[in-house]
């Protein structure tokens, strides 16, 4: 059988470790029991040098046999559909699952992302701010009603989800007692901790072998 | 059978019409001759009004029978799975459609979206120009090269990356000729327009029975 094999970035700066996305996937074969390796691409270049296979120069991207993907989001429904552990088999939960995975992505990333990103450069007002804080409290007002977003149990949506909520600027912005909760008790997952124990051991390794001016 | 029922809004402004998302999924089933209906709550209060379906506030959402969907990228995707006009059924094609509709949501509306959000405030330097200009050269690099996103032919990421690229602020930011030549070929297909004119009908009805306050 084909092993799942998971691209990533050989090195990166302390910053965004623990928050770089073949945590998502790592994660979900952990929690599928599915066996997957690890491979890397340069970080020197890394905006050009594997355009042909992420053509947003970004990671991860994944192997699985003859299927090859990029997207975490796209690579996470993959090997949802491997393992009823991630999602359900039944229509309406597997409905459930792929609807809250997408709002991740494309309702609360989508703007919890960019916000952050105006952050960084710290020039006064965020044009985002009131659009983030919305978003998160319809998060808020889901989460405070039930302790998962989908088929009435842990699912791929939910990893991805609390993947989205724990970044550092999103965790601390405004009160949200359930948000907090909900993102302390998935990443208190023996699978999380695992991926994420891995993923910041592996880019730490690689610090030896990286000039120092890096 | 059950009937797809595609729920949206019962009327908007002029300035939205021909964008609300209920044409996604319009689209997708004049694509792939899934009969539908169209249903409507109430465009005043529409932040509020139907959190118990939709939890951000938004349209549209999908029943299918007992499948009840929210977000359009879920929609699609649940459609998709429908028909083989919309996705391949091989586990390549598949894959590569499903890969490039969430690109289309995460990597390029993921940005494009919080920026002309940002525009709109008129205010200055948008900070997330460079960003937009990254990402939609990207995209541009790829439509050079092949006609189709995904399996060599027209799927329903295609549907999606054009409904995202032809936002009129998206569309005339740059020269990008394979990207317009795309987005005018896309769009130009007849489930296109039978579900833009549609959209464009249902929203202007409904300008009669509102009062011109509005």
């Amino acid at each position: 059988m084909d092993e799942i094999t998971i691209w990533t970035l050989d090195w990166v700066p302390k910053g965004p470790r623990g928050f770089v996305r073949d945590l998502r996937l790592r994660w979900a074969c952990e929690e599928a029991g599915l066996p997957y390796t690890v491979r890397t691409i340069p970080f020197d270049d890394r905006e050009t040098n594997h355009l042909a296979r992420q053509p947003f120069g970004q990671v991860p991207y994944l192997d699985d046999g003859e299927v090859k993907l990029f997207e975490s989001g796209a690579g996470l429904l993959h090997l949802a559909r491997k393992s009823e552990t991630l999602m359900p088999r039944d229509p309406v939960g597997e409905a459930e699952t792929v609807q809250w995975l997408i709002s991740a992505l494309n309702s609360v990333e989508m703007v919890t992302v960019p916000w952050w990103f105006l952050g960084l450069s710290g020039a006064g007002e965020n044009g985002l701010d009131g659009w983030a804080k919305a978003r998160l409290d319809h998060v808020e007002a889901v989460l405070a009603g039930r302790e998962w977003l989908a088929a009435g149990r842990f699912t791929a949506a939910d990893l991805l989800m609390a993947d989205v909520l724990r970044i550092p600027k999103v965790r601390s912005y405004g009160t949200r007692p359930a948000t907090e909760n909900y993102v302390a008790r998935v990443t208190d997952r023996p699978a999380f901790r695992k991926a994420h124990t891995d993923q910041l051991a592996h880019f730490a390794a690689a610090d030896e072998s990286r000039p120092k001016s890096s």
